[in-house]
């Protein structure tokens, strides 16, 4: 696109196609109120001197306020600070209300649990168009292990890391058949693995995996019908999840309610069984996604969401008897 | 961390916490010589107007060159071009070569597949310290819909857009219960889910879940042990998978081979319907990731193929009987 026929809403976008992380940079104004604002404009310059620098809209409110800043910080948030970098990106608020910070060199106010945090005194401020770019030498800084917020096309986003050569999936040895990358072999295997672990502790209960589902199933909702039940089990022949059913019931860990037909709820004892055996596998997850960051394991199990939303939803029709 | 003790590396490992895209900046040299480096200091800067920026380091063996240049472009990544982005980032090889570019103003190379480009005229140049910061004036630019390349922590990342509100999981009823935000539960559903899909085609080969699964993992070696196959199908209990195993042998859909003890490999037959059966697997793949951007996609079977690392690997200990 040629600059002759600029439109600001497609170059907004293409900007948008560079991901950054968030800030918040605060600093005080004359009287000590404390002021603050989001921004992704943030990035590194020098080593030696270490400086940052950020780019502030000339139209932006606080402007005069850290024109005449002697000293402003930067914080980077961490994957949980969605909502300060919303209420950052605010205007018209207290966006200090209630929060908890400390107060840094000349008084600016520093902002907790994020990322990492960049004390600086203003070096140079220069003329960017309807921007002005602040230039700061660092002063103190602190870091922390973290996920980290990201910002992409206009969305909020995870950051996963990518795997190493070394960690990459083999091929399969017969062509055209799955390899190790193909999604419905990864599914399965880290399904099965994932229960696998749990096998001592189902025999001790005398369940198998299937009756464990439906189990799990059953202990999302005080009460479930029929027809609830097979929409919370899809892809599972009727017949398999009815036999495990019935086997729940008849051993005592499930009975069934008359509501509107035939309706099933945990028993006392299927309540109890189901709690340890919740308690067993959350402390397995905690533990296999210990080798993840926080935003990993949330996007590991947001992308899980949505690839269900995506079976349940579109994939239907292509699979019908032909 | 006061600057009094300012220790460079861990200065480094703070700014990283910062994420950013990944840039490849380009000009000519007044020989005519395309020149390129990779860089993730870009940032936009003005929107009217349009102005970005980065800043490239004052012992950098191509500053003069882009000191001297009139004209310059920024390409920002795309997440299928993390081998361009280390080819440019070496220093003392031919960074063109065999590279396929076009001639954009003033004869500067501008590189083709990215997610979006921003040819820009020198509009300033100021010093930050141990680096020289370009501020340019957007010429020309073009965007495409791509996922992005992404660098934290000193490593390539994968971003992923978060959920709306709308599409957070439901809590549970039960207290203490599994919620649909559990890992075993997302993983039981998305592969039941999944496989359910398919259950039309198995019918019709007459296979169920579990022989579908072994004969899947038959396919991904030409011939297996008995221990290969156990390694293969982790956490399935021996006799579900042998009882699959011997159905399919009995049917002809495998036979078993002599090799220092028993070994199992595909028939023809076999073959034949795994092919038929992965092919529509692998179309209901496609299908599917259709709704993630190709970064998503990579990104969920990166995170899957970690899971089964750690699964494999460290949860073993803790879950034998007590």
């Amino acid at each position: 696109m040629n600059a002759a026929v600029f439109d600001a809403q497609e170059f907004r976008k293409a900007l948008g196609a560079f991901a950054t992380g968030v800030t918040i940079i605060t600093t005080s104004g004359a009287d000590g109120a404390p002021v603050g604002l989001t921004a992704n404009s943030f990035n590194s310059v020098s080593l030696d001197p270490p400086m940052v620098l950020w780019s502030l809209a000339n139209s932006a409110a606080s402007l005069g306020t850290f024109r005449r800043a002697e000293y402003w910080a930067v914080h980077v948030l961490a994957s949980d600070q969605e909502e300060l970098s919303a209420r950052f990106a605010r205007r018209g608020i207290d966006k200090f209300a209630g929060l908890e910070y400390d107060a840094g060199r000349g008084g600016i106010p520093l902002l907790r649990g994020c990322m990492a945090r960049f004390v600086c005194r203003t070096a140079s401020q220069y003329e960017g168009g309807d921007h002005l770019i602040f230039v700061g030498e660092v002063l103190d800084f602190d870091r922390s292990e973290a996920a980290p917020l990201v910002f992409h096309a206009g969305r909020y986003a995870h950051a996963t890391h990518r795997d190493s050569q070394a960690t990459r999936p083999r091929e399969a040895a017969l062509a055209g058949s799955f390899s190790e990358d193909f999604l419905g072999y990864l599914l399965g295997r880290s399904h099965f693995a994932f229960f696998g672990q749990l096998r001592d502790s189902l025999e001790r209960e005398g369940l198998n995996d299937m009756e464990f589902y439906v189990l799990s199933t059953l202990s999302l909702q005080p009460i479930l019908s029929d027809e609830e039940l097979a929409r919370g089990l899809p892809g599972i022949a009727e017949e398999r999840w009815q036999q495990a059913l019935d086997s729940l019931v008849m051993r005592g860990f499930a009975h069934t309610r008359q509501r509107d037909g035939v309706a099933y709820e945990l028993s006392e004892r299927g309540r109890r069984c189901a709690l340890r055996l919740i308690s067993q596998a959350k402390a397995l997850e905690s533990k296999v996604l210990e080798r993840f960051d926080a935003g990993e394991a949330a996007a590991l199990k947001s992308l899980l969401g949505r690839l269900l939303g995506a079976i349940d939803e579109g994939a239907d029709a292509i699979w019908k008897p032909r």
